[in-house]
C-alpha cells in the first residue's frame, strides 16, 4: 500500500507515538509540559553560534495535522481506533518562546520554550530538533567563514553537495541570513528571495571544443559575464581567452571577472590579477571556487592570494568538519494531579548531561558605557535582573569564578512565538533578518569571533536557578538511594 | 513577492539556466549530448560504495517541468520572454543507463550515463548530483556500518540531527537499503514500507517523575516493552525496576528489553545482562544507542560488550566522518554541427581530474570457477568483453600492472531507465533493492570489504577506452599549444 506525502505530522520518532498514547489511555495527554531546547557544546569549536529554524519551525507548527493518509498508515501500523480518533483532532495549541532567528547563542541556554499538552509536546520534538540543529549548524558555519572573508564576497555554491533538497535550500538561506551574500540555488532564490548567481561550468567550454567560442556565446546571450578559465590551461589558455573576448566586445558587456576552480589559487590568482590589470582590466574581479573553507580562506589570504569573490560549496552546506549539532529537548517542568507545575530534571553519570530545571528566561547583559555585551544571564520565570543595582554573574560549574555588573541593560532574548496555538509574532522579512544578525555580532567582544580559541562567552544561571537544580539533584538522589524492588 | 514552493526545476545551480539560454540563443540546445555521473574516491576509505538515488532521480525526471510560478520568478529577474516561451515547453526528452539501486559501485566508473538534449541534461545536473550524492553517501555508511554489526539488529535513529527533513526521510530508506533493519522515522515508515521501531525516551519518566509508573503506563498501553533505564541511574534504578515491571505483567507483555542511552556501554550491559539472567529474562533483548558508529561498535563488541540491537544516529545519517560524496556530472561527448558525435575531454593540472572521453559500459568481471568478481571493466560502447577468450585488465594509471582474466563472466551493470524520455525501466520495490545489494555483496572477496585498508578493488579500462583518452589529451595539449591571442 502507497501512502501520498502530504503532512509532516509523522517526520518523527515512532516513540514520540507510543508515549503519545501511553499519556492519552493514562488521561494525562492534556497536563500542561514545558520543554526546552538547547545544545551542550558551540559547533566548530567557534566562539558563538547563530540561531535559524524559526520561520520552517512556525510553518511546520501552524501546518501540524495527522491527515487521512497518516492515519490510514498508523491504523495499518495497529494502532487503536480510539487513538487514532484523537490524534485525528489534533493541532498545535502550545505557547512558544524562542529567540529570533539571526540571534547570537551559547552553549545551554534555551533556544525555545515549549508550553504544550504533554502528547502534543512530545509529539513535535523530531522534527523541531530536526529543523533547527541543521539551519543553527549551517548560519553558524557560515557566520564563521564570513568572518574570515571580511569585505570580500560571500557565495553559497553547495547545492550539489548538500545532503538531499531540503538541505540545499534551507542551507542557502541559513548561509544568506548569516551574512552570505548570495547562492547558486535559484529554487532558494526563488523560494526566499535570496539573490543568485552563476554564470557557465566547464561544460559549456567543453560543448563548443573551443574556449574562444564559448566565451563570445555565453558574451553575445548575457550581458555580465564571469568566464571559467581553467577548462585545459588557466594562466595559457583561459585568461588570456577571457580577456581577447573582453576586448572584442568591449562595452557590449560588463566584464565582471574570471573563475579559478582548480591548482594553485595563490599563485594563479596573482598571476591572472597581473594579467587582467595589464591588460587594461583592473575592475575585473577574480572568484574563486574549489573546497574552500575558513581555513583554507585564511591561508590564501595570508598569502597575497589576490581573490574578490569566495565560492563556498561543500564545506559550509555539509558543515563538514562538524556535520550535526546536537540540540536536544529536554522536558523542564510538568503539571501534577493537582494541577501544579512541578520542575523536573534528568540525572547522568556525565555532569554535562544534568538538565537544568524549570521555566527560565534568558537575558543578555549589556554595558552601557560600551554597549558590548557581559554575557547572558539564565533566570528562573519570576526574575528580573534588570531590578538589580549590581547584578551577580557566576559560573554555573566554576561557581567561585563570579563577577559584578552594574550600569547595565538586560536584553530579553525570548519572543512569544504561539500563544495557546496562534501565531502572535509578526515574522520578519529575511532580510530584517540578516540585518538582526549582523547587528547582534557588534554586541560582541572581538575576542569571542576570533576564529581560533575564542575566548569563552560567559552563560551564567541567577543564583535562584542554580539553587532549584541542586536541590532537584539532592531530590532525586535521595528517590534512587529510598527505592527498593520487588 | 513569494512563489509557490511547486516544482523542483529551479532546484539547480543558476549557472544551468544561464548555459542553456546561451545553447538555446546559438541554436544548439538541441544537439545530443552525453554526461557521465561518476565519483573519484569511495567514501570513508571503505573498499566499495552502495549506489542509491535512482528511484528519488526517475521521479524528479518524470516530473520535470518549469510551472508557471518557475517563469514567474525567472521573468522577474530579468529573463528574455522568448527564453522563457522555451523553458515552458520543456521536459526531460533523453535516455538514462544508470547502475540500480544497491549495486556496488568504485571510484571513476560511470554511475549513470545521460544522454539528452544538451540545454535539458545541462538543467538536471544539479538536482541528479545532489540527490545521488547524498543517498550513495548514506547507503555505504550504513552498510559499513552493518559489516561490523554482523548478524546483530541494526536500526536508524538519525532524524533528529539529519541535515534537514528529506535527509532524514531519504537517509533512512538508504540505510534500509543497505542492510538496516528498520527506523525510527515514522514518515519514511509511511512512505517506503520501511518497518519503524521506538518506544519510549526520558521525559516519559520525566513526566511520570518515577521510573516504576512511567513503565508500569507503557505497559498498559503497549504490548511490546523497552525500557529506557538511564533516566536516573541505569544499575541502581533503571534495570531493576525493568525487571519488576516485567515480573509484574508477566505474559501481558513481551518484555523485549532495555535501552542504554549514556554511560559506559561496555560495562553496563555485561552488568544488565548478568541482571536479566539471574531474573530468568534470557530472551529480553539489550538495545544500545549513543553516538555509535563502526569504530565504536567493533570496539564494544572487542570489550565482549552484551549487545543485541545497534540503534544508530547522528554518525550515519550525516555520514559524520565525511559528510559528502564528491560525484560529478561530466561531458563525454557531444553531437557536432555535422550531427557526428565527438568525444570531449576536461584537462587538469590535477590528473585524477582528467575525465575519460566517450560512451562507456561498465562490466563486472565475476570468475565463473568461485562466483568472485575479478573487478570492473570499462569498454567503450561498441566492445563486448565477453566475446573475449582472455581479458587483459590493466590498471589504469599505472598500467604496467596487468592481469588475464579467463572463464569469466562479463556482468554488465547499467540498466536503460528511460529511453527517448519515456520511462521503461521497472522500478523495483524497497525489499528487492534491499535483496539485491545484499546478493552483491556476495560475489566480492572479503578483502574489499573489511573496515581498515581494505584491498583496492580494480576498475580498468579497456585498451580502446584508454586509447581514446590518450588521444584526447594529445589533441587538447596540442590545440593549447597553437593557440595564439588578439
Amino acid at each position: 500500500m502507497s501512502y501520498t506525502d502530504d503532512s509532516l505530522a509523522l517526520h518523527t520518532d515512532k516513540y514520540q507515538i507510543n508515549m503519545a498514547q501511553a499519556y492519552w489511555k493514562d488521561n494525562i495527554h492534556q497536563r500542561k509540559a514545558v520543554f526546552e531546547i538547547y545544545f551542550r557544546k558551540i559547533p566548530f569549536q567557534n566562539g558563538y553560534a547563530v540561531f535559524a529554524g524559526l520561520e520552517r519551525a512556525i510553518r511546520y507548527l501552524s501546518d501540524f495535522r495527522f491527515t487521512e493518509s497518516d492515519l490510514a498508515y498508523l491504523r495499518e501500523e495497529g494502532y487503536a481506533e480510539d487513538y487514532l480518533a484523537y490524534l485525528a483532532t489534533l493541532k498545535f495549541t502550545g505557547t512558544v518562546r524562542s529567540m529570533q532567528e539571526g540571534e547570537l547563542v551559547f552553549a545551554n541556554e534555551p533556544i525555545m520554550r515549549i508550553e504544550a499538552p504533554l502528547a502534543e509536546a512530545q509529539l513535535i520534538e523530531t522534527a523541531l530538533l530536526n529543523i533547527v540543529n541543521f539551519q543553527t549548524l549551517i548560519a553558524t558555519k557560515a557566520s564563521r567563514i564570513k568572518q574570515v572573508i571580511g569585505d570580500g564576497i560571500s557565495m553559497e555554491f553547495g547545492t550539489r553537495r548538500a545532503q538531499e533538497m531540503d538541505a540545499a535550500i534551507w542551507g542557502a538561506r541559513a548561509s544568506y541570513l548569516a551574512g552570505f551574500e548570495a547562492t547558486s540555488n535559484v529554487r532558494a532564490g526563488k523560494l526566499f528571495g535570496i539573490p543568485t548567481v552563476g554564470t557557465h561550468a566547464h561544460a559549456m567550454v567543453q560543448a563548443y571544443r573551443d574556449e574562444y567560442m564559448a566565451f563570445r556565446k555565453y558574451a553575445e546571450c548575457h550581458k555580465d559575464c564571469v568566464f571559467l578559465v581553467d577548462t585545459y590551461d588557466t594562466l595559457k589558455s583561459g585568461v588570456p581567452t577571457a580577456i581577447q573576448v573582453a576586448r572584442e566586445f568591449g562595452d557590449k558587456i560588463n566584464f565582471m571577472g574570471i573563475r579559478l576552480d582548480s591548482g594553485d589559487l595563490a599563485y594563479l590568482s596573482k598571476e591572472a590579477r597581473k594579467m587582467l590589470d595589464e591588460a587594461g582590466f583592473p575592475n575585473a574581479k577574480i572568484y574563486a571556487t574549489n573546497d574552500l573553507d575558513e581555513l583554507t580562506i585564511m591561508n590564501l589570504k595570508a598569502q597575497g592570494a589576490k581573490i574578490d569573490v569566495w565560492g563556498v560549496g561543500t564545506k559550509l552546506i555539509t558543515a563538514y568538519d562538524q556535520p550535526a549539532l546536537g540540540a536536544v529537548y529536554k522536558l523542564i517542568s510538568i503539571e501534577d494531579e493537582h494541577g501544579e507545575m512541578i520542575d523536573t530534571i534528568k540525572i547522568s553519570s556525565n555532569p554535562e548531561k544534568i538538565t537544568t530545571p524549570g521555566r527560565k528566561r534568558v537575558f543578555r547583559i549589556i554595558n552601557r558605557a560600551n554597549h558590548k555585551s557581559e554575557g547572558d544571564y539564565i533566570a528562573l520565570e519570576n526574575e528580573d535582573p534588570q531590578h538589580e543595582e549590581r547584578l551577580k554573574m557566576f559560573h554555573p560549574v566554576h561557581t567561585h569564578i563570579a563577577k559584578f555588573v552594574t550600569n547595565f541593560e538586560a536584553r530579553e532574548l525570548h519572543r512569544i512565538i504561539f500563544e495557546d496555538g496562534n501565531l502572535v509574532y509578526p515574522v520578519p522579512t529575511l532580510q530584517e533578518i540578516r540585518e538582526f544578525a549582523a547587528e547582534n555580532l557588534n554586541v560582541l567582544w572581538d575576542e569571542y569571533k576570533r576564529l581560533l580559541n575564542p575566548a569563552e562567552y560567559p552563560v551564567d544561571l541567577s543564583q535562584a536557578c542554580w539553587n532549584n537544580k541542586m536541590r532537584l539533584i539532592e531530590e532525586v538522589q535521595q528517590k534512587v538511594s529510598e527505592r527498593t524492588w520487588a
